[in-house]
């Protein structure tokens, strides 16, 4: 197989047609930056929108923005927006509290749909947070919604049963990055009279998700990581039109009440998909979503997703090509198009090897016990920044910084 | 009784200890705004904190100022910070999600904490969203956890028995104002072996709350209203250092495991106060609960509600002295020492009426079917605003300006 050539990765570049994308993002000069699956970058828009949050409407308008500003309405609009980038029609989607929080609602209320059966399946190597809000709501219930735990998705099939009220999975592992198939497992799952809980926190924003072409029954994902909303800004719920009359969710604030303002001391649900949010929503991280999903505009995720299968290639391919040592290992079997957008190479000392990697300005993270983890935005990561990046990561493995007493600090909260 | 004179406001504001706070904050020309009960206006250091957030933490840091710049252990700095206003000693505090989700993990967790009782008391007339999630936790416990609605406070007391596992009272009722007793209600409760869960969202920042040594068990509140953290800036909760360790709450996400980045698929709670967070923390909007905690610097509560009780006293004195309307009723009874720090006016067009103070630039707001809402915030309304805006009152009720069609709209979101 030919050599890949630095020219060639540049050549890459000027034929992409997602190339010009990169400038809706405010990023540091000499940065690499391949960890949007954790947090995506600083949209340029950002500053713009939270500037007017803040100086017009909180500063100016007051109380009055709840209104005139639209905050009210902001978790719907929002979702709307956001439900396009996940195939998602419209009134299907919340942008709203956090994704443990919404998979807490989203577990409860599929466990209410299904009377009678009282099982939730969940991988094991699901992302835990997942796993814990099923063992919180498990406690609650008295143990009479009990979790099961799967050691794959394929194991999770075959353990589906007369009992097995919901199965949740992740559509792209936070870790291994293997994509699973939404329609054929939710078609598997709806066989067992079970209902499907997709956690899309890897995969919007990354690959064209079809919720609704996939028949998925709810599904809740994050907003801070390929929809580059900011640190920590609210997650989103998405709950099929055909369940909303009949789902109830426990966390039932006075923001999913039918008359919110009429103070009344008895909860009544509001009518779609507003009974899924709870209280008060933070205005100003809300408003950065916006600003997330604007770097969508005009996109077609069919070439996002042809640019990320290509980012992810070309790194694997010049990780092989490009670096000389026996113990780091591209962690990717099958074929790319089973996988998500980020590659997770292993590597003994893989944590420090990634300290040093930040410290020369390629920044991916590290997941325990050996995975460097990178992830490929295909908005603003190109085909020279792999090939930079590979170079780099060559660079340190052969030179061996990454053994500086430095770089092996305790594990960062990333 | 001599009358008020508008030389005798101004020449109190030049007697104010607090007078120069009002600088802390960048309100618009034209407008006395009584509604900080509501949402409190915009500190001048939010733009800042919130603009290095965005431009230099989040888009140079990138995924590192999770670490560098603290965002991971914010919700319990700001805590700390936070419990210097309410009485709390570090430690017992975590700034996060809102008032509706820590309600649900506070009930919970007293409920957890009194074995073999089951009924949660609170009043009819509590703020609706507390009710809600009581409700909610309620059906998920399949109606072991039973809520008892009382008339009053009296009522929930004349109410306990050995049934009652917890109380929930509002430290300030939002509409009537009421101040309860904290530390006799507290004893009370702890006497009939329950626990006293506190809603602190309008007593929070406008009088010395003090949860410590009135020997509160969990307590709940807002940063938007007084705290001045802006458009649904995320809540608080307080749970006693003498409870933490046994305490459990259900809504247990990653944010409160005990080693988060171990990523293991069973929960184990965090130390702390930590555990009572849940996932991921919108760091925008907890950002700017710090400037909005930065207003109270220096500042004295015992100031705050001196000047708190002065400026509801004088606007109801003034309201009586200058407005010539038999259907224009202070709703305040007893002395004010037993008030919160907002006012009602009951008045039968009290909606259009409000609509019109609006348009005049005195800005409340309406609770139904009657009830004109005034808060008075001490470090940023004075003696002379209140002149002004009961002159205002005063105009528009002997002209008749709320007639006009225009302001007989719908009821607005406030």
């Amino acid at each position: 197989m030919e050599a890949v050539t630095e020219a060639r990765c540049i050549a890459r570049d000027e034929a992409d047609p997602l190339a010009q994308c990169r400038d809706r993002f405010d990023m540091p000069d000499g940065v690499i930056y391949l960890d949007g699956n954790s947090l995506g970058p600083l949209p340029r828009s950002s500053a713009g929108l939270v500037g007017e949050t803040l100086g017009e409407h909180w500063g100016r308008g007051l109380i009055r923005s709840w209104n005139d500003a639209g905050w009210f309405d902001l978790p719907l609009a929002l979702g709307d927006r956001l439900g396009a980038l996940v195939g998602a029609a419209p009134g299907q989607v919340a942008v709203c509290d956090n994704t443990s929080i919404n998979t807490f609602k989203a577990i409860s209320a599929a466990v209410g749909l299904n009377p009678g059966r009282n099982r939730v399946i969940a991988c094991r190597d699901e992302f835990p947070t997942d796993l814990y809000m099923i063992q919180g709501l498990s406690g609650l219930s008295g143990g009479a919604i009990e979790l099961v735990l799967a050691e794959s998705a394929d194991d999770a099939m075959a353990r589906l049963g007369e009992d097995t009220a919901v199965v949740l999975l992740s559509q792209v592992n936070y870790r291994s990055a293997a994509l699973l198939d939404m329609a054929a497992i939710t078609r598997k799952i709806h066989d067992a009279g079970a209902l499907a809980v997709w956690d899309l926190c890897h995969s919007a924003g990354a690959l064209a998700v079809e919720l609704d072409h996939c028949g998925a029954d709810i599904a809740v994902g994050c907003t801070y990581k390929y929809l580059n909303g900011g640190p920590g800004s609210p997650a989103f719920i998405y709950v099929a039109e055909r369940h909303q009359e009949a789902a109830r969710q426990p966390l039932s604030g006075w923001w999913s009440h039918a008359k919110p303002f009429d103070f009344s001391p008895g909860f009544t649900a509001a009518a779609g998909i507003r009974r899924f949010l709870t209280g008060t929503q933070p205005i100003l991280s809300l408003v950065a979503v916006g600003a997330g999903l604007d770097t969508f505009n005009g996109v077609s995720m069919a070439d996002v997703r042809a640019k990320s299968l290509a980012l992810c290639e070309l790194f694997a391919c010049l990780v092989r090509q490009e670096c000389g040592s026996a113990d780091l290992e591209v962690r990717a079997g099958g074929p790319w198009e089973g996988r998500g957008s980020h590659v997770c190479l292993s590597f003994p000392r893989g944590y420090a090897l990634m300290q040093a990697l930040i410290q020369h300005g390629v920044i991916g993270d590290f997941r325990a016990p050996d995975l460097m983890r990178f992830g490929f935005a295909p908005l603003y990561n190109g085909y020279h920044d792999v090939w930079r990046a590979v170079q780099i990561l060559s660079q340190c493995l052969s030179d061996g910084c990454y053994l500086d007493p430095r770089y092996n600090r305790a594990a960062p909260v990333t």
